[in-house]
């Protein structure tokens, strides 16, 4: 009932959705109008009845689909629609929903829920699902929730909030099957069976001593290609990969992707099982990550709900915008300072802006290999200056290239002036140089970063134009007043 | 021995072998030295001995690796070195080690090879292994390999190699475990016994009829919760997400990410069951995905080898760059048209930068979240025009903002001049129009290229810098002329 059997299902509930939203809106227009023109009260009845039974029909459609979808289509609504549908919702999977939701969207619904439906909609979640909401909850339903779980999952609770937000710590989850190694996978077998189903994404039980230690894990392929009589410790396997709850989140994520991994063991330093890692986190890691490099390289705070009010969406982009300009004006200081080289030739305020251009353009694909390889691990002390070397030789030859070309450009778009072989090699000159200057910080400022703890994809691409506008114009224009 | 018990042993595993290497050519240059200089015959014996014993350990050290850190050490080790370390690595393990390389460095490292030792690297692999690696392999080593093969896998090989590089069915495998319905769990155990391992992320085993036709699926989970008398046919489930070869890779794996799955079916228009896709290719597509993406954002034709050859590398950057250099020219042609206007007051080509600057980076914030909810199918034609007026607004309200701001600063860096109040009157004007520009670009121009069937991450940002450049210097300058 809540899987969907192929890929398109949830685009066409949406399309659904929102083919019942316009429906209502019709009705209720022309409910409206009538109300204000005639006023027939036994016909506006009859539209409210037929806008009552398309709220039943949406609210079945919703019923039937995952809760992803239903988060999806969400997502995918304006705020009014969407908190109409938000309302029609059946309460108990108000949790599952507000899970799925990306973080901007689901502040806006919680925000419109009092704390008792809050209550109702988290209750029914496990204690590391009530971690990843409780920062957006009021604290009042925090602490209701908290004092309705039992003594260990409030210990679990506890320390699922405790980790900061980037750690293996908070992407864990406590549903784990433990087992002995000093029984046979009969037993095991057995021990199986009085479940009524496994923790999702099980692919391994366990193996831990009597007071928690870890010792090994037992597949579930193991489990079930050996012989019933075998004992646990004779196939379980030892060389499992351990995290500790500080790990990078990330650089869990990457384990996962290259060792192949559905879950794996938790430990604390003393070597106790207290949680495990599972693939559906991992792929939520690594999606998070990606989003956060794209979204901070074009300036954008943090993720945006779609629909949010205009005056949020600005705010976001705000600091960007401040910033680019503030380095804007400085360059822009830097060409004032050549304003007499440019009053006599005025040539050179057209052409200025080409050096700075392709130079950022340039220095941007170094830089952006470079924030790729420091996040793969290749870049170390070993092979940073054959990097350097790489990339400045790489700009040589482009400024070698593109240089000589725009130099050309130059020279015919001039030709016939006075001016215009002095232009031509001048272009050609600034180009080569900048170039240099492009790819020189395209390597050193995300490695920089790096070493001072920053997100290397985070501020570099703001000192890239910086540097490249105004070295750009710097050596353009500085050039020009020997040459003119 | 092959999986590392915690995060850092591929970076340890890195160093150390950096730390061989580079002992071994201190050894070398030592036995260098000696030999053109005194040459004693029997102390460079000696030195010869202890670089083959580093050797030895080198190998030793890399046998001890799990692949996919052999292939993150061979990526992060420059030619030369990457040779050697290549040269080292038993050959039964190159084929694994192949398909975990990125696309580059596998190129480079085939090419290194002749065809008997790569028939001989990849024999052992599985037909969806080998279609993966085919378009890099000489012809006749294919060939030779399907040959080998058993009819089965041919025909599997072929049919992986008929799909198309971004579907389901180039990244499926084969290794799929299928069962009846009416069998009793108990069956299904004893079956299983027979295997000596199962495939890897086996959450479910198939369930099909007589001639393959795929009925519903037995997650491994049902089958050990449940008492061994029940019959498949209970237990089994028929919700399951059913995927087709030519499904498109990214969709399947936002529907892995959305519905946490672990494996999925994949079957042909009649209803066979033909292979299956698992978690760990989707992780890589999702990845490969989002590198993409990045790569050409940045204006780089592929993932590039981190010590490919200078003139590789340069080639990757020049489409990019030559198509930027030809946009900078146009732009640079709107300036000229205005020379006169400039020459009048030179103080334009100082501040002419800044409004096409901030445009095309409040355009770029615009763009990236346009491109990221298409990618999730958040656009839809219900919404569109509400987003294209949510973005509208937000530029206006920046333009409000920040052109008041820049018009200010403008105004007061000419303070005392008679141009001051029309400068910063012109700055605010131009400041406001041309950020309406932009996110008119940002939010049209991906919806265009992804209408045509375009990925709208490729072309968006040279189209975009070229507008916000052109308009913001025909709006400042064209409005400078009518001013001044």
């Amino acid at each position: 009932m809540e899987l969907p059997h192929d890929l398109d299902d949830a685009q066409r509930a949406l399309a659904e959705v929102q083919a019942l939203l316009r429906k209502q809106k019709v009705i209720e227009s022309v409910v409206h109008n009538q109300q204000t023109t005639v006023n027939p009260e036994r016909q506006s009845l009859v539209e409210e009845l037929v806008h009552r039974q398309h709220l039943t029909e949406l609210g079945n459609k919703l019923y039937l689909l995952h809760p992803a979808d239903v988060a999806y289509v969400l997502e995918s609504l304006p705020q009014e629609e969407r908190m109409l549908v938000w309302g029609l919702v059946r309460s108990d999977r108000d949790g599952d929903i507000l899970l799925e939701l990306s973080d901007a969207v689901r502040e806006s619904l919680i925000k419109s829920m009092d704390s008792e439906e809050l209550f109702a909609a988290t209750e029914s979640l496990d204690a590391d699902e009530i971690a990843e909401l409780a920062p957006d909850l009021p604290r009042d339903v925090v602490e209701k929730l908290a004092s309705s779980l039992s003594l260990e999952e409030r210990e679990q609770l506890r320390a699922a909030m405790s980790y900061p937000e980037d750690t293996v710590g908070a992407r864990m989850d406590f549903d784990m099957v433990t087992i002995r190694d000093d029984v046979t996978l009969e037993v095991v077998l057995r021990y199986l069976r009085r479940f009524d189903e496994l923790p999702d994404q099980t692919d391994q039980v366990f193996v831990v001593d009597r007071v928690d230690h870890f010792k090994g894990s037992l597949p579930l392929d193991r489990l079930l290609v050996n012989e019933p009589e075998t004992l646990v410790s004779e196939v379980m396997s030892r060389e499992v990969l351990m995290l500790s709850a500080l790990d990078d989140a990330y650089e869990a994520a990457q384990a996962f992707e290259r060792y192949d991994l559905v879950s794996a063991p938790v430990l604390d330093p003393s070597g106790k099982l207290i949680g495990r890692l599972t693939v559906n986190e991992v792929v939520d890691v690594i999606r998070e990550e990606s989003e956060a490099d794209l979204l901070s390289s074009a300036g954008l705070r943090e993720e945006e709900d779609l629909f949010a009010s205009v005056w949020e969406s600005a705010k976001n982009r705000w600091l960007w915008l401040g910033l680019n300009l503030c380095t804007a004006f400085f360059a822009s200081r830097v060409i004032d300072t050549f304003e007499g080289t440019i009053a006599k030739v005025v040539a050179l305020a057209t052409l200025m802006p080409i050096v700075a251009g392709i130079a950022g353009n340039s220095g941007n694909q170094t830089m952006t290999l470079m924030i790729r390889s420091l996040a793969l691990g290749q870049v170390t002390a070993a092979n940073f200056k054959l990097l350097l070397k790489k990339e400045l030789a790489i700009a040589g030859l482009n400024g070698l290239v593109w240089g000589s070309v725009a130099g050309l450009a130059a020279w015919g778009l001039y030709f016939g002036s006075p001016n215009a072989v002095m232009l031509g090699l001048l272009m050609t000159l600034a180009v080569m140089l900048n170039l240099l200057v492009g790819s020189l910080i395209g390597v050193i400022v995300p490695l920089g970063l790096e070493k001072m703890g920053r997100d290397p994809a985070m501020g570099s691409s703001v000192l890239l134009t910086f540097t490249t506008d105004s070295m750009g114009f710097f050596i353009f224009l500085g050039l020009a007043s020997l040459f003119f």
